[in-house]
């Protein structure tokens, strides 16, 4: 029978076996004592089992409240645990419940984090994956060759839906392929998501009707299930190829339901994220959380980016973007997101690190900010990226381009 | 306009204002530059408002990542911030992302927990809060005066539809009033969904017959949102009067869609929980996270128990309680659920601390390896809270009561 494998990094002050067995009981028979009807064929089937342990290093202090330890140390390792398919099925709640599930209560554990997760080949039939992903998100945008280059409406909130297609206007002139809502903003009292859908789609039509290439806007319908559909309906009455859905916020459930409607690329913003993987012994790493996602059909996955104004390094960004082009099954992958203080300088970076053009890469402030105007803002970014192709560093780019050449003196290292 | 004010537990190397600012930044405007556009009074009507700032102890090491301190020193302080509801209306994923959203990416802090939430009181209109609540389900099991006592079908997975109806019969001779899957099954290789509530309600609803009480069983209905529906119908066919969700893993507006039927009381497993409440200084509070749950109609919720198995302590346990008992609007309260490691001994504390009856107690191996049998366990159950009520301590209702007293005798400490 096939089984799903969770890999995760532990502490305990206990002998890490123990430890192990305790989750894989708590997960699985879950209880204290032993119980009648809980038969040696039965936990043959249905137990989890440890799989394996590779110790790591021992430390003083623990890591998250939880047992004390007698001796003063704390054994970190990673730890192999495995289910049979025979438990959950398909239903990815129940397999989250199991993998992610009390086991982050367990006392003798004082750091938990879930690494990655082995999914059965019979996984790879029963779901489909992204119904558009890297492919076709960027025959959507007409853009091939190179990154789809996007941005974010802002101010987050606060614009009217006119306000927000002058905005449209001003990127699509500028040649943006891609633009979304901000996850601030799905309706607010003075941009009803209808009217905004309206007064955009006009503008993107306009264009796609003058020029054959239909900009990709992610409007964000996080919502109640309802509400989703229905704004999902909009969209895709009024042309739109594109919805956003904070995947976190909205949850797996509704998310999945969404993505199987196949008619829309699923934009998701997994904001929420530092709650669940900011700390190193707690929580989920990147490469399980994608794979979840990429079950549920996201078609587009937010990954920070290089150099960000956040709290995440490089080197978690780079292995992020890399779990996404990762491919899974015969599935389509979804395209990175990268996002956060980005302005262009970063693109001979990113390409060195991921040796890939297969991304979405989102400038905010670094297009509509960009002190020739946002059209600069794009083209100075499209130059970003054919540079960092070309092997080109940061200088040698803004020697050639005049656009680059104006980021770099306004957003660049002073 | 009305306003939703959070409050935070921060940490941070920076000045705690100018922290607090990036903070309300950051979720409001949104961008690392001055953008056009953003007017004063645009800025007046949407931006987030830090609201008060009660500076609190100074650390030396940094709870998690973060800026490095120039000083060495990190600043606590808890801090509100309050958004007008101009922003997100009554859309709860949209809240969560502006409340719980990129916030936690910011460098800023080496720490940020969601303590508690304050909502205007037009939520109390807009929202109608559980459809049952504490009185409800009470009534809905015939329980009045105590708490409800229930159990989880042990072992957690692996049972047969026939085998977990044994089960149900066993506890209904016993006089239990609610039952429950546990959060690892919900259709597993030889009990499926539909098998499984034909076979328990069989019991319950003969049960039912006889005495005029029909015990509660909340069947783990957690999946995609077309088969919780299907569930839900499956359950309220069968003449059952509850169905439970793990809404972690399912998500928020899925689960709010199930609780907007109305016809079942709702279940709500946290499981997960750990993920986002183990750490002191990342993630939320149980307090700010009920009021959620609350908004999105669940009838129950999980608070784990007083000397749990897991790592939290009885103050929080007890605050949680509390916060569960704590009127919201005019709407009806949720049922706390005291579960984990739970036989009874623990009811003369939980009592003396929350001063309430209005509890789930639920005991697993308690109840169905108590040395006298599962009637026995629940009679055991029932008499420790009677003794709990009647101000006795564990040695003085072991005197009075022989079933309580082989409790005592099997779990109590050694």
């Amino acid at each position: 029978m096939e089984r799903v494998t969770a890999t995760y990094y532990i502490e305990t002050p206990y002998a890490v076996e123990a430890a192990a067995q305790v989750l894989a009981g708590e997960q699985s028979s879950g209880t204290f004592v032993a119980v009648p009807g809980e038969t040696e064929e039965l936990k043959q089937r249905f137990a989890a089992r440890v799989e394996n342990i590779e110790l790591l290093e021992t430390v003083d202090h623990p890591a998250i409240p939880g047992a004390i330890s007698s001796t003063g140390k704390y054994h970190r390792a990673m730890v192999k645990v495995s289910w049979s398919i025979e438990n959950f099925g398909y239903n990815l709640p129940v397999l989250i419940s199991t993998l992610q599930g009390n086991l982050y209560e367990i006392t003798q554990f004082t750091g938990l984090k879930l690494i990655d997760i082995d999914l059965p080949a019979s996984y790879g039939n029963h779901f489909s994956g992204p119904a558009f992903g890297i492919e076709g998100c960027k025959k959507l945008a007409g853009v091939s060759g190179r990154p789809m280059i996007g941005t974010i409406i802002k101010p987050s909130i606060g614009l009217t839906p006119e306000q927000t297609a002058a905005m449209v206007r001003t990127l699509a002139d500028a040649g943006i392929d891609f633009i979304k809502d901000d996850e601030l903003l799905s309706a607010s009292a003075n941009s009803s998501f209808e009217n905004r859908v309206d007064a955009v789609m006009q503008v993107i039509n306009e264009y796609a009707d003058k020029t054959g290439k239909k900009i990709m806007y992610a409007f964000n319908i996080s919502g109640d299930i309802d509400d989703m559909q229905r704004r999902y309906g909009k969209i895709v009455k009024s042309g739109g190829t594109s919805a956003m859905i904070s995947i976190n916020s909205v949850g797996i459930s509704a998310t999945k339901k969404i993505c199987s409607l196949h008619q829309l690329a699923i934009h998701g913003h997994r904001n929420g994220w530092g709650m669940l993987n900011r700390h190193p012994l707690l929580g989920i790493d990147f490469t399980a959380y994608q794979k979840i996602w990429r079950l549920a059909g996201v078609d587009q996955l937010h990954v920070n980016g290089i150099q960000n104004k956040f709290w995440e390094s490089d080197d978690s960004v780079v292995t992020s973007v890399k779990a996404c082009l990762t491919p899974m099954f015969d599935h389509r992958r979804p395209m990175p997101v990268l996002s956060s203080g980005q302005w262009g300088g970063q693109a001979p970076e990113t390409y060195r690190r991921t040796q890939t053009t297969d991304v979405l890469y989102m400038a905010g402030g670094g297009i509509l900010a960009h002190p020739l105007g946002a059209a600069a803002g794009v083209t100075a970014l499209q130059q970003a990226w054919q540079a960092a192709v070309d092997g080109l560093s940061i200088e040698e780019a803004a020697n050639l381009y005049p656009e680059f050449a104006a980021s770099v003196k306004k957003f660049g290292k002073k």
